[in-house]
């Protein structure tokens, strides 16, 4: 991969039941993530037990992939609150190096990079 | 990346058509491999054919993301597999080096790790 | 990871509102690209602006993610095109290695490699 121009960061990759989602989308605030993508899951097991389909896209009850991606600066602070939150709760977390073209999107706060 | 008190482990992305979900689902459990996380794909082309959104959720007949995290002494079964299916099989699969948290997690049965 | 018999190669993944994906999938195959699969986000903030579930599948005016996988030699091209769509349109992008075992998949015209 050619990285020139790119700076690095680090993907970090959770499904965890929709439930969860708020909470684990507060810690991540409450670190300095400055933005998540999340993509209904609708199927799958072991990593957040077997699920299958749900009949409409808004009744989602089952798993939720959420996406964020942070600075190094941050991502200790939310590894800590997401092996609590694991010692309680179902799902994964996978964490893997990307690279971004404006790294100061990932660090400002919310308010400057929304919309 | 700070990959304090990760363990390294391997990322399978499969895209794959909907009705190729369950044959590759026991290819994976057949391999070892502990869980998977399906997401419906709604659109895109060449990887798997052009396809476009769908009316219901449940209506899913297109592509859909597969993505699961093994060690890798389960790769090479699944790689294997894999390559045997793309032969008659439309579909394209990614593989990233990625970290966890609990990598027990991922090389236990699934009756251990399910839910 | 064991990348024996894997060929290097880009995933791209972006995300966009649902409004943008036909540009984007424009230029990508004007890059040449041969492929991407597009998920609809159905929650996050940050990355694309505040957005929740919606009522049906079909009904998708969130932000979605495409994520593609191309050679090097189409990286430059590509990035060059979304740093221009960035300075106007709001969204992300990120950057990673990954491998693939079809490695002509990714670089064929879109005509040989579909369905």
């Amino acid at each position: 991969m050619n990285s020139n121009g790119l700076t690095p960061m680090t993907r970090l990759e959770i499904v965890v039941d929709a439930s969860d989602v708020s909470f684990v989308e507060q810690l991540l605030v409450a670190e300095g993530v400055t933005g998540w993508t999340g993509v209904p899951a609708a199927s799958g097991f072991g990593h957040h037990g077997r699920s299958e389909g749900r009949l409409m896209f808004n009744d989602h009850t089952g798993p939720t992939m959420m996406v964020a991606v942070l600075p190094d600066a941050v991502l200790d602070g939310v590894l800590a609150g997401m092996r609590e939150f694991f010692e309680t709760r179902a799902g994964v977390m996978f964490v893997s190096e990307t690279y971004v073209s404006r790294p100061e999107y990932f660090t400002a706060p919310v308010s400057a990079v929304s919309g």
